[in-house]
């Protein structure tokens, strides 16, 4: 029997211990240090960069990819900091602790930012981590950059910002949410069929997972926000509504938006039904994020 | 009879083509496709890119490698929005310009860099845009992401914020500039090196040569800011001392940093004399860098 908490938790294990050991705090100033770190080992679960190893494995991989997919962590790590800013969304606390600008101050927390989308390029171009093809490792800063740039992430994080407090539009919030949340997914896990070599068939098969997980993922968390409890969520409940956010159960109603999210998993284990019991993890990945909501 | 104002045209106008190309403005959220073509046109002077590509020609590089050598402008402009922040140097006027947080408001300037941190990399893993070997393209990303990450520009940043308004201290003021400045100066050089696919003593020579004039070209800027004229400038004179800066005249005095200077020059010259005349605009971009500052 698949047990999901034994390995999420072996995943994560690995990740936390790549992230303590990558930095070497003698050349970097203290305070720089200090908040990268605090970001990074603040409680995050790992969920992008256990799927990209989970999708690795699914498609057949077999070395430990660990760095890479640390790499991921970087980058979201990163987009919270920015979030959390008071030019954006003016957060105070995150996951039960006080945002990295709370902290630092905003200049360090801008500066951690970027050190850490930075370093993320620097860990995916180094091919001492594993045995991987270099054109593969193009193949995957491609795709990461192509979901978080202008064109993903930050795209999806503009319109967010440009759009509180506007009317509920249904093309806004699809256009935010699959930019902001559900590129990044499906890119995690499109980079680890990418480093397993998996030819384009089962690549598409894995951005389709990816897509419909990540998007389900957003859906739920728009739908915790209303209903979750301020201590499971790690800030105060109600946020978005209070900031004007454009959410899913704003546009579509609490009922559509959990119906939504079901489908969209539904989708997802489709997308991936001919894989082998290698995937099962990405199965157990998928039914967990829907369980969230219920 | 090689005419630098001639080839620094010719060049320049070619990366102002492609980002003028590079975006497509149907698919990014409007106010953030006018942040990010607001900075990258606001008369950057291309150095980088134009340093890139002589430092390509002068090994033997014989293709046209304008997308690549622009995402490293991509790069140094994401690091003037996020330098001119309120948070951070707190600056109102770039090249006599509004900076981007003052038209466009921080929120979308902070996303603006984020998102033109992110294209550079996409740019640099995109292989259609020459015919280049991918592990070249990987070590170019490798260079520029160690140059401006924690372990480079962005740590430089961080202590160059901190010591705003300490006492004058050799070894502070060296790090800030060699790594808020040099390295990126230096990562441009190389990358057009291993680009051409330049053996490991020219490279070694390139990045002697961009260190120094790297070094030299923060010294020259430090006594612009005290020598200069606003309108030069395009910000106010003294802005340096007002804010308490750690610069190369604050702790060495202005004529040792003129001296340093002018001896860097030297350095960056000697570096490559066994460069063949296909170097001769490498070694005219040195002296003109030197030619500011009289």
């Amino acid at each position: 029997m698949f047990d999901l908490k034994e390995y999420i938790s072996e995943k994560k294990a690995k990740v936390d211990e790549f992230i303590k050991s990558y930095f070497n705090p003698s050349i970097i100033p203290s305070i720089l240090h200090e908040s990268v770190l605090y970001s990074l080992t603040a409680g995050g679960k790992r969920l992008r960069p256990i799927l990209c190893i989970a999708s690795y494995e699914a498609c057949g991989g077999l070395q430990d990819i660990t760095p890479y997919a640390s790499a991921i962590e970087f980058i979201h790590t990163y987009s919270l900091i920015h979030d959390d800013l008071p030019a954006m969304d003016n957060d105070d606390l995150r996951r039960g602790k006080p945002t990295n600008h709370k902290v630092f101050g905003e200049g360090i927390a801008i500066l951690a930012g970027d050190g850490l989308l930075t370093e993320a390029f620097r860990i995916l171009s180094n091919t001492s981590y594993a045995n991987v093809d270099p054109s593969n490792l193009i193949k995957v800063i491609q795709e990461l950059s192509s979901s978080t740039g202008v064109y993903g992430m930050v795209g999806g994080q503009a319109l967010d910002l440009i759009s509180e407090g506007k009317e509920p539009d249904r093309e806004i919030v699809e256009f935010i949410h699959l930019n902001k949340t559900a590129k990044l997914i499906s890119a995690s896990v499109k980079s680890g069929a990418i480093l397993a070599n998996a030819d384009s068939e089962q690549i598409k098969k894995i951005e389709k997972y990816g897509l419909s997980i990540g998007l389900a993922f957003q859906i739920v968390d728009d739908i915790l926000d209303i209903e979750g409890t301020t201590e499971k969520l790690g800030k105060p409940k109600g946020s978005d509504e209070k900031k004007g956010k454009m959410t899913y159960p704003k546009v579509f109603g609490i009922e559509a938006s959990k119906k939504k999210a079901k489908e969209l998993i539904d989708i997802a284990l489709r997308a991936i039904e001919n894989f082998d019991q290698k995937a099962e993890p990405l199965r157990e990945i998928a039914k967990y994020i829907i369980k969230r909501s219920s």
